[in-house]
């Protein structure tokens, strides 16, 4: 049985490791060992708990312990079998993603946040935390590049900090990558962000990306799960803020696929499995 | 002695009485007893508690109850005189506010936060609504205009609603007036939502007043209050954003009237008595 002591230290390890580099190889290893751990842990010592869903064309489980339901757990995307899983994880790295990266990188990244809700109720930081991490190893990896954290301003003749999820600085190219599990009233910030960047650096001079895990929300009276969304508000940001060039998700929303298939050309929400064609991956992961 | 649930009544008084108008006297007179209840509270049924000032040149002491420690009460600006107070905050209805505006609105703002608190251990919604409250029936009254909670927005040849804190729309002048107890990392929403409303009305049609209590801190362990600034963040956001015409604080951070006083053509942060100045009172409260 995995202990619980283990996956606090695996969840360490990934924060460490990212700390110093999001590109190395102990990164990606920090992950594999958490996630392997999450799914012993969530095998061996959680309940499979059913959940309504009130999403269209979507089924819900998730895992329960000692009282605490975890977060919903979109059936199609997440896989149990965790020789797969992390295996399929440490191949990734080198110039070929496998097909079913989407489907790895939602259990990836979930597996973890489950583990750590289960093991401590009402922790958002943890899952917060990995999923950040994460989400920047893919990007560094595949971009062959370190993220910064700080934007560089150049406003009334002084060059003043800006701290932002991931900036990266290539040769081909810059990005503007916020990353968050999920928006609500926050994912404000993100358009302004990309719009500081517009108007101190010059307009498209960053490419906003933005990486987004899911807008499901759990009633843990009726065990039931929606999806959050506000595709008029998203229209505002993208008309009148800035542009955000392409969003990805872990588990796209219903309303914002009917959103980018009602206006092609001003949003691109995507499932983050397209973001593989997007990265042109280097054999430095 | 006061009891405990004729605050929470005049509580609910003052939010019922906003939701029909936020300029009526019932809203004033609803404001005037919750005041007059929890300076009573506050002198009867709690302890001053002395607290050490990290902030140069301002006192802090506070209010504590059954092992409950309420936030910060600078002391020049609070007056626990309860019949001045009450009779300086009744009589301020009319063509003339008081010279000593900003010290009655300084206590009628923070009294009734600080008996919510001390019932409520760690309520924060209540005393954020009760401020939103208080502000907005300020406002409401001296400009002689009920506030509208939507923007509605000329987009993609739709009009699209979008929720802000206040809007005004008088024949003289179209106010944006967000509205915050603090502001920590959510105060960019208010110069988005600027940026929103010039991007779509046209730049300058709404001018924006932001209205803030206080950027106090208190370590409770330590029990010394120190103030949350970011100078720099303010700069960028007034410089790459959106233009806010002037900002507010019933309780004046010391560095932020540094920010002005180095930049003063491009950021107006002043004490919230300064809003009399530009307020036209009018008789309908």
């Amino acid at each position: 049985m995995v202990g619980t002591t283990g996956i606090r230290d695996a969840y360490n390890d990934v924060r460490t490791t990212c700390r110093k580099s999001f590109r190395s190889a102990g990164v990606g290893n920090a992950i594999a060992t958490l996630v392997e751990r999450s799914l012993l842990f969530l095998a061996q010592r959680s309940d499979r708990v059913a959940l309504t869903s009130a999403v269209p064309g979507k089924t819900y489980f998730t895992f329960a312990r000692q009282g605490t339901v975890a977060r919903p757990v979109n059936r199609a995307l997440f896989s149990d079998d965790i020789k797969a899983v992390v295996g399929s994880w440490r191949g990734r790295t080198g110039r070929v993603l496998p097909v079913d990266f989407a489907r790895t990188a939602y259990t990836v990244a979930l597996a973890p946040c489950l583990a750590l809700e289960l093991l401590d109720r009402g922790n958002k930081k943890g899952p917060a935390t990995y999923f950040e991490c994460l989400v920047g190893h893919i990007f560094a990896t595949s971009l062959g590049a370190e993220p910064e954290r700080r934007a560089s301003l150049p406003i009334l003749g002084r060059s003043i900090p800006m701290t932002m999820d991931f900036l990266f600085n290539t040769v081909e190219q810059q990005i503007h990558l916020p990353v968050k599990m999920s928006t609500r009233e926050r994912v404000v910030q993100a358009w302004s962000h990309q719009r500081i960047l517009d108007t101190a650096h010059g307009e498209g001079s960053y490419r906003g990306l933005m990486v987004l895990f899911s807008e499901t929300k759990l009633d843990s009276r009726k065990l039931e799960v929606v999806e959050i969304c506000v595709p008029d508000q998203w229209l505002i940001y993208q008309t009148t803020l800035a542009h955000m060039d392409r969003i990805y998700y872990f588990d796209m929303p219903v309303r914002y696929r009917e959103l980018t298939e009602t206006y092609p050309d001003l949003l691109r929400i995507l499932p983050f499995g397209d973001c593989i064609s997007e990265l042109a991956p280097t054999d430095d992961g």
